[in-house]
């Protein structure tokens, strides 16, 4: 069973609107390796686990839930990123529809059409050529050894596409996001891993995959100072067996593997704000004060 | 940010295993009109949600939250009509490969073969034709009155699809599942079906769809009984206000909406045990050694 | 624009209902030479076409028109072997769910399982494998020559495989059906392999593909007799330039091309019965009243 | 069975070319939205209707045959807007290929490449990010009422996106056909909306949707001056029983639901002229010739 | 540039035809850790080689070049499967179309109807579910240590599926092709994982993967007796530097890595026979003279 | 049995990186009428041939043969117009990541973002839209006639493409491929149409398709006056009856047909440099060390 918070598990630096950025984003987001992908794949081994081996479908479903979290993450950041892109700055005579106006151009020049056609400045469960998400994705062999190794070679790959993401724009709002998924993918990184060198296997000096210094990177410098890349929280209301696994050096060479005690804070999530141009959420003056009594209902 | 609890959303009866039911319900998991679908709808829906409309926002959010519990409960199901279904009662003699024993000869003849030959006996993210599932099923036009219409349709699409696999099998874990997913279903026809009459829409008597009296299948009235139909949890850890909508008489005119006070109790999950014929988990006793070291680990 | 009658460009008829019969000949209906795509290739090639060849435009488009009705007819002879398959003879105490009944167990077993589970015993636009229809199977090169050799060989392929899907069954509404198209696909044959000749092609003895004596096939002879495969109606109210080049000797080296003063007669369109079982139409008594009045309007 | 009239259904306005406003009305034509997947959606209804309200078979059949017209007329206009979008002005000696010319570099960054590439600058049944339109967009559940309710909601949809698009060009070419298909979609929203109210729902205000002042868009205003999104013609040649449901006060609350009693004139469709940077026709002046002979024959 | 030898790579044992086992084949053909994929991705990772490690490019694309013999040896299997699965005997009587027989009923019940449909008894790009093969599948991230544990991951995955194919069929002719490459898989694991030794990482025990005693699969042993799970040819005319590290102890620990000096001999391979019932080759006597014609030419 | 030479099967001009250019050569590459399909679709056609006919299996598998150097060739154009096309010259303090730089910021508006962020400046098997390649392109009816009518009609689909890329691009690396394949297509479309003309059919004057004066493309004109498309070796190591179709007058009308008597000479490969921003192929200095060490073995 699984619970929600309305809150986002890091915080999106505001900046520009970017609709070719949020394009590049989509790849993290319904790309081939990218968080829907990761996500999925986890929950359908956690569901099909044999054995009893717990701390390992421990570690492989907390970092699954972790997912659902980055898919939450990465949806809102692409959000960010498209909402008020066409630049008209929301002045009601030019956002609204009518008069000869063109509040939409800029679709047909940047980043993803659909984007402003099919959804209303919003995310998509697409990659950036706009291939949708295929279940085809998912790997789930049942051979334990093979899933973990896959599950590293996921990440590594995810790892690695985010900071080519990183390189391609200076945008904070999408470097926010960037940033922290660059670190994270290194935590799962480390996880799947360590659960590799349990079973005997030794990574010598090639991980973390990509190989370079990420501190080169400022905004993930700082997320790594804090040991983030080390640390995996288990996201698990009745506890879990995961930090059996997760402990002692990391697979990275870099400090020592820790599961937290609790959860993080979160960071407050605002829905994103009325675009009539979209006709989103489209509610008529006379509709919308129907829903402003149900809002004050108690 | 999402949390996990390691139990399932309702019980699934034990019954003998039947991997031709199994690939039915694959339509209700990785088919167009499926949870994996609903899942990702509602989530997808809430975190592009536009407006000041938070009771609808937490409507939506709280039964796609429901629905990854869905996955869950519906994977498990699936998983337990595969496994097994071999029939060489696990004899350590027969389901060891070798000797030339054919143990997964069934798969040529029952079901869909890749649920023994990709997967180990288990779920896979596809629907009952073994399409893989895509993420252009997902709809977020962004216009809150059509996401509610959709919404509404694909809950009744579900249940029909539901109530025609009901009429499939005898087989009583896949009708456990079933049956509890026609009555959850139909509370989520009812969720939209009521959101939209707070914004003027008068239902009459088409409600539910499919228009039956459900109670004909013995397991389905069961919960109906309960009163299932017309309850909706919140599924949040920070509060909700669903319940600004789902109150009142029921769309389906057969009693009152309620978001109950505290979540179900749930149902221990226990992972399914070793196939040797699949290699899953596939770990020598040498192996298994180190494995069992680390579970024995404090 | 295009215009319609209620009715079917040729007779189906009746025998026993067959599932795996119907699973064949949606390959006819959605496969990637089936009729979805002449017709969809026919319109676009139409629609696109450039320059001032208009008798080709008009042979191409009136095919084109054609297609529409093999659509038609192929959909509804799926519907008839399919409905009423599962063989409960439509008696109302089993055919109504509940009570533990499985009316649609045979859904597991034959064909293709979504005919019952997605579609309520009708046609999809899928291939025998399941496979949904896709636009990448249109092919409009712009380019004459290069688009009329490509449509012979649509037309011939679809020719194979229905000479191939008649050896599969001996059911007679399927081979009603297959049977005419066998001999409508053999004057398309004749239409492009003409066209092709006023060109300056010569095909030789190769034709018609494939290259045997079709009249082996007892239905398939009474509707050569007829000289059907070397007649094409225009289907234009408004007049066409077809026949300048669907006349004289026929490519097949049996007869000569003639375009008819007039469409044939069609044959009555009735729907099918409700199937209470798939809840279709799925209405209560109560509204089925509202329908009834309605229907009773002048 | 289905005829033809070589005639556009609305006149396109002619203006410059423009392949990105071309690429946008792809999503018009081969989107999941789009006018392919209505046409080919009602049919299927109407291949598989079941039971016996007549008034509803002909309203799904009556739209879905009109549907085919406006694919016909935006493939056209997907047509106008591209041919000769590289304006080289069509001068010989610069159109012609060699020469070490580039007459096709314009497909390097508008719009979508293979218009030029795979296509002769002609339209293709893709969406607006190239992916080809799929069959398992068709929803036929056999469930009256969800069918219903779906097409009023796809037809919704349609018009949503053709109104986002009408902001994204001020192109007179697109912009007519957006505008009468802004039109059209409402028409086709009351005639299911005015269906399903027979059955007792009331839609109260919500409706049409998207739910703004579409006069805002002159011509859209002007359409609608002339009550076309209140009329629905029928389209068949032996009658039809649509009007005892599309008659009365419109779901729209504009004005009364009316079947006009003849079809439109209807508007002379030209094919596209030669055009040599694409090989099409492509056909070398020694077998024009004889397509000339063709031409001219009684 | 590549070459030929009209031989196959392993001899196929004769047995009866077996078209549900021709199906499970096709996983290790067209599916997404079949054959096809191999190749295709050892090719386009060859293709796309950065930097100065010469070894590891040889290795990569001397693999990438044996597994198009692999495609060849089991489309070949696939296709001696199919071929008279019928078992009309091949009596010209039955076998010939005519005369009311259904030569090819079989296709309605076993395996994938399309191996006689839209094929003629042969093997198809496509996986046992019917889902046609997808670029998609390829993987070549330019990161070579990722490369490297993704080509171990899908060699150990391509040898798990088809240890779970043996245990599917006791059929010889698929047997022999199965068992053959259960050891070339084995074989290109170890490849992968000494390649990723050279950089550092020490595997353990955990190679290779499935790990179990495969000389339980007589078929499998016979070959493993030879060695050929530790030999890797080069496939190159002019000399490779694989052999740099394709030496020494083998990763699955069972022996020593070896590059043969020599490209196996091969075994003969001849064409199918004509099938009449498939109309193929479908040529008539009076052009089968021509044919005869041409083969007697010098 | 394949094997390989490291040579490419024509030269690549150098010229400027274009990544607009690289991604039109995708449709050649990995389009529906590219090579990869060429390719797959004759060895299929070859592993499944049934009869007699020898010659005509030998000319299909020998232009199958030949087609797999043609996709190494375009891979790796594609490869060369990729890389170093952000243009940072190599510097590398620009090139290495961080500092806040955005090496890779053209991949948001030049040709398909996935060269840089999945692919690491390097060919993918999709098409020039992104759209993946699929086994469901491959046509092998098992009808002689019809494999080789079809085989003719891509083959002269491939070569109006390829024209048409001419048109697009003035590039000298693209070009220098492009021409190369407008001139190999046409000899491929020769063969085919002779093939057909020695089961009777007779061409009159439409071929080649497109049918003009290719050699105003003065690259072409280059290799037509070497009479290259009349030529077709057979890449066959144990000989071919190739030459018993592939001789006399060809089918364009303007040459013999021959077969050489020998292949030729290639082109060297050399793979590509380093690229640090794309962390290909990513090794540490330290672990360089560790291959430089393997590279030095004997």
């Amino acid at each position: 069973m699984f619970f929600h918070v309305q809150k986002l598990i890091n915080e999106i630096i505001p900046d520009e609107p970017d609709p070719a950025a949020a394009n590049a984003l989509q790849e993290g987001l319904g790309g081939q390796f990218g968080e829907m992908r990761t996500m999925m794949q986890y929950l359908f081994q956690s569901f099909n686990f044999r054995g009893k081996a717990k701390p390992y479908l421990d570690l492989i479903q907390g970092i699954g839930t972790e997912e659902i979290s980055h898919v939450e993450l990465l949806a809102t950041t692409i959000n960010h990123l498209l909402d008020g892109s066409p630049r008209y700055q929301d002045k009601p005579a030019e956002a609204a529809p009518g008069n000869g106006a063109t509040p939409l151009n800029i679709a047909l020049s940047q980043g993803n059409i659909q984007h402003f056609l099919v959804g209303a400045q919003g995310a998509m469960p697409v990659d950036s050529s706009g291939n949708p998400w295929s279940g085809s994705y998912v790997y789930n062999s049942g051979n334990l050894t093979l899933d973990l190794i896959y599950n590293l070679m996921l990440e590594a790959t995810g790892r690695l596409q985010k900071c080519r993401m990183y390189e391609m724009t200076s945008n904070k709002t999408a470097r926010s996001t960037i940033s922290y998924l660059i670190v994270r993918d290194q935590a799962h990184e480390n996880a799947y891993a360590k659960a590799l060198e349990t079973l005997g296997v030794n990574w010598g000096k090639v991980l973390p995959i990509p190989n370079f210094d990420a501190t080169r990177f400022p905004e993930v410098k700082k997320l790594m100072d804090q040991g983030l890349h080390n640390q995996q929280y288990h996201w698990r209301i009745d506890g879990s067996e995961m930090s059996k696994i997760f402990r002692g050096d990391s697979p990275s060479r870099d400090g020592q593997l820790q599961v937290p005690a609790k959860a993080p804070d979160g960071v407050p999530f605002t829905p994103s704000a009325e675009r009539r141009e979209e006709f989103s959420p489209g509610l008529t003056p006379e509709i919308m004060k129907l829903v402003e009594q149900v809002a004050q209902l108690q």
